[in-house]
C-alpha cells in the first residue's frame, strides 16, 4: 500500500560511500573508498581484559539503562582530557556523550534547523554531516576553501546574503575529504565574523588528534570567547568505531536542549560499551596507542604520496595532508571522476568521486582518497593502477582538446 | 550569546521519567518510577565468556565500522526468531538493527513526520515515544482505549476527522504505561480500519515475550495483509537494555527509506554490542532465560496486586496486567498524582503521575507503576507507603466533598 512521507524524504540519498563501501568488501579490492581505521591499530587484546573486568566489577551497572547525558566518570574523564589537550575550559557538566559523533550532527539538526535554514560549511563538506543535515532540510551554503581553511571574505559576504543563517560546520583539522588544516588567523577571523552574525560554528574535529607533522593549531573550543562553538570528538579514531562512542562539548546555555533531543533519539548511549571505554583510559595508556596509531598512519600517507608522485600524470593536482586519513585530488577541468572509478574498479581499485562532497553539486572531477585502511604495498599496487587510469584518461583528454582545436582551426 | 533554535525546541520537554530517575537513584529509594528490568536477570556470566570468544574470534569486525542495515549474522537470526515466535513471514532484509527500540521511533517521525501531521495512539501511551515524534512536531490525536485495546468506532472517527493522518501508534501488548494487552478482534479491527485510511501502523512490542498468563495474541505483523505495519523490537527486555540492541520490521517498501535516515542518525548500531548479542544468541538458550525472567517479574506483579488489595482504599481502580511491567492506577476524580508523588517521595516512594502519558494533558489523577526493578518485600513496604497517603488523600477528599455537600446543603 502506498503512504504518505515526509517531505523531506524527496531530500534524502544514500550516501554513495556506503553504498561502495558494500561493492567493495570482496578482499581483492583495494578500497581507498571508506574511512576505516587500520584494524591493528584495535586494542583487541587490552579490551579483553577490560570487558572481563567490566563484567566482573559493575555488570549490572554495564548492562542496566543510564542517563542521557552519559556514563558520569567518562564525562569526567573526557572533560579532563579535552581540558588539557585542547588547552580549553571544559567542565564535564558540559559534556554529552554521543552515539558516534554522526549523532552529533543529527542533534545539532534537531536544535537548530527548521526547513530552509542554512547552513554554511567548507566547499567540499564532510558528506556524513550533509547527510545527517539534509533531514531537516535546510539550504546549504558553501564557502570557498583554500588550503588555509574558509576564505573569511567569502564567509562574511555569504553570511550576509544569508536568511536565517543556523549553522557554521566546518572541520578545522584534517578535513574530510580535503585533507587540509586550518591556520590559525583563519580560525580566528571564523570566530569573530560567526560572533559578528551571532551564529553557533560546529568544530567536528575527529582527526585532530592524528597529526602526522607540524604544530597543532588552536581548537576553536579553545579560542572561543562567546559560547558559540559546540565541539565534537569521537573514539572512532583513535579507539575504534565500532563501540560508537563520541561526545559533544556545548555552550552551557545548549547543553540541556541537546540531552532532550538525545532522550527522544536513543534514550542513552551504550551503558556497556560507554564503561568499557572509561575503564580501557583508565586502565591503559591512550596517548601511547595514539602514537602507534600516528606511527602507522603516517608510514601509509607517505606511501600514498610516493606512489602518486611516480605514477599520477601531470594535471593532476592533490593535498599534502599533515594529519588525518584522506588525501584529495583535482583532476583536469572536464575529467569526470565516476567515469575514472567505473574503470578503477574493473581493476579492483575503489575511491570516492569528489562530488559527493559538495552538497549543491558539481566539482565532478574531483576526487577522495583514504590511506588509513590499506597496508603500504596494496596501496602503492592500487595508486599504480589508478595512476595508470588517470594517464590513459589524460591522453584521452588531451586527444579530445587537441581534436577540437584542429577543429577551431578548420573554421577559421 | 543567544542563538536562533528550530521551532521544534519549544513543544520539547525533559522525560518526567527519566529526570525523576535522576533523584530516586539514592539506594533507600523504592522506585516504581522507571521501566527498569530487573539487573539480577543480566546474563552477565555468560557475557563475560561472549565477549571474550568475540574478541578472540572477530575482534577487528567487532571493532571495526559496519554496514547501516546492521551485522548480517544478526539479521537473519532475529528474521528467524520472528518468523518461528510470530508466526509471520520476516525475511531478514526486513530487518534493521536499530540503537534501542527508542531509535526506531525517531526514524518513524523522520521517514513520516512533517509539523502538524496527525499522530494516531492509544490514550494513555508511551512516554518516550511521545517525546521521539514530538521533535517533527506532530499532532497527537489520542483514542479512547479500553480494557480490550483501543475502541474501534472512536479510531475511526478521529482518523476520519484528521488532515494528515500520519501513523498509528500502539503498544499492543502489556502496554506503557496501562498493562492491558489488546484482544485479536480489536487488532483485527485497528488494521481493517489502518487499510481503509491508508495509514502506516506502529507495532511497539517491547513487552510481547513477558505473558504471565493466558494465551498469546497475534501479533499485528502476523495479521498484516497490506504491508501497513512497522513492527519495532529489543532485546532490553528479555536481555538486557545498556547494550542498546532493538529492530525494526518494515514493509519491504518503506524499508531503505528507514536505512537512510538511519545512516544520518549514527551510521550504525555498535558493531561490538550487535555481535555480542549474536553470539549470545548462538551460544545461549534465550527462550530460558525468557523463561526465568518471567517466572521473576509474575512474582513481584503478583506482590503487588496483593499488596495493593490490603493498602489502597476503595476508590482507587488498577489494572490487572497479564505481562509486561506496569500497572496503572486511577485515583478519585479530582485527586492529583503529582501531589500524591510530593509526599510519597518525603517517605521514599517513587511512581510515575500518569498525566505524562497523555500528550495533550489532564487525567492528573492517574499514576503508573513498575513492579520489575524491585525486589518482592521492597514491593510490599513501598506500596504499604503508598497506600497510606493515598488513605490519607482518600480521607481529606472526603472530608472536602462532605464540607461542599453541607455549604450546598446550607445554602438551599
Amino acid at each position: 500500500m502506498n503512504v504518505a512521507l515526509a517531505n523531506r524524504m524527496q531530500h534524502m540519498r544514500a550516501s554513495e560511500i556506503r553504498e561502495m563501501l558494500k561493492v567493495t568488501q570482496r578482499p581483492a579490492v583495494i578500497s581507498f573508498a571508506g574511512g576505516l581505521p587500520a584494524p591493528e591499530s584495535f586494542p583487541v587484546e587490552e579490551l579483553k581484559e577490560v570487558t572481563r573486568r567490566v563484567l566482573e566489577e559493575e555488570g549490572a551497572r554495564a548492562l542496566q539503562y543510564s542517563t542521557t547525558e552519559g556514563h558520569a566518570p567518562l564525562r569526567s574523564r573526557l572533560a579532563a582530557r579535552l581540558t588539557a589537550r585542547l588547552d580549553a575550559d571544559v567542565p564535564a557538566d558540559r559534556v554529552l556523550v554521543t552515539t558516534g559523533s554522526q549523532q552529533g550532527l543529527d542533534l545539532l539538526g534537531k536544535v537548530f534547523l527548521d526547513e530552509g535554514d542554512e547552513v554554511v560549511c567548507e566547499s567540499p563538506t564532510y558528506l556524513g554531516a550533509i547527510n545527517a543535515l539534509r533531514a531537516f532540510a535546510p539550504r546549504f551554503v558553501e564557502v570557498r576553501t583554500d588550503d588555509e581553511g574558509m576564505v573569511p571574505d567569502d564567509l562574511a559576504a555569504r553570511l550576509a546574503a544569508c536568511r536565517r543563517p543556523k549553522l557554521i560546520y566546518v572541520v578545522p583539522d584534517f578535513q574530510n575529504p580535503s585533507g587540509r588544516c586550518w591556520t590559525r588567523p583563519r580560525r580566528e577571523a571564523l570566530l569573530a565574523i560567526a560572533a559578528r552574525f551571532g551564529v553557533p560554528v560546529v568544530e567536528d574535529a575527529p582527526y585532530r588528534e592524528l597529526r602526522y607533522e607540524g604544530d597543532e593549531e588552536p581548537a576553536l573550543l579553545a579560542l572561543d570567547g562567546d559560547d558559540l562553538v559546540v565541539h565534537l570528538g569521537t573514539a572512532s579514531k583513535i579507539f575504534c568505531p565500532g563501540m560508537r562512542i563520541g561526545w559533544m562539548v556545548a555552550p552551557a546555555g545548549l547543553f540541556d536542549k541537546f540531552v532532550l533531543v538525545k532522550q527522544g533519539a536513543d534514550l542513552h548511549t551504550s551503558s556497556f560499551t560507554q564503561i568499557v571505554f572509561d575503564t580501557y583510559l583508565a586502565s591503559h595508556d591512550l596517548d601511547a596507542a595514539i602514537v602507534r596509531i600516528r606511527a602507522l598512519y603516517r608510514r601509509r600517507r607517505d606511501a600514498m604520496l610516493a606512489a602518486i608522485a611516480r605514477e599520477f600524470p601531470p594535471g593532476v593536482r592533490t593535498t599534502h595532508p599533515a594529519g588525518g586519513l584522506f588525501l584529495w585530488a583535482e583532476l583536469a577541468e572536464g575529467v569526470n571522476a565516476r567515469a575514472v572509478l567505473a574503470r578503477c574498479l574493473e581493476l579492483d581499485v575503489a575511491f570516492v568521486p569528489g562530488g559527493s562532497f559538495f552538497p549543491n553539486g558539481g566539482h565532478e572531477n574531483t576526487l577522495r582518497l583514504n590511506f588509513s585502511n590499506m597496508p603500504e604495498d596494496r596501496i602503492r599496487d592500487g595508486i599504480a593502477r589508478l595512476g595508470a587510469v588517470l594517464r590513459d584518461v589524460a591522453v584521452a583528454a588531451r586527444g579530445i582538446s587537441l581534436a577540437r582545436q584542429s577543429i577551431l582551426e578548420e573554421a577559421v
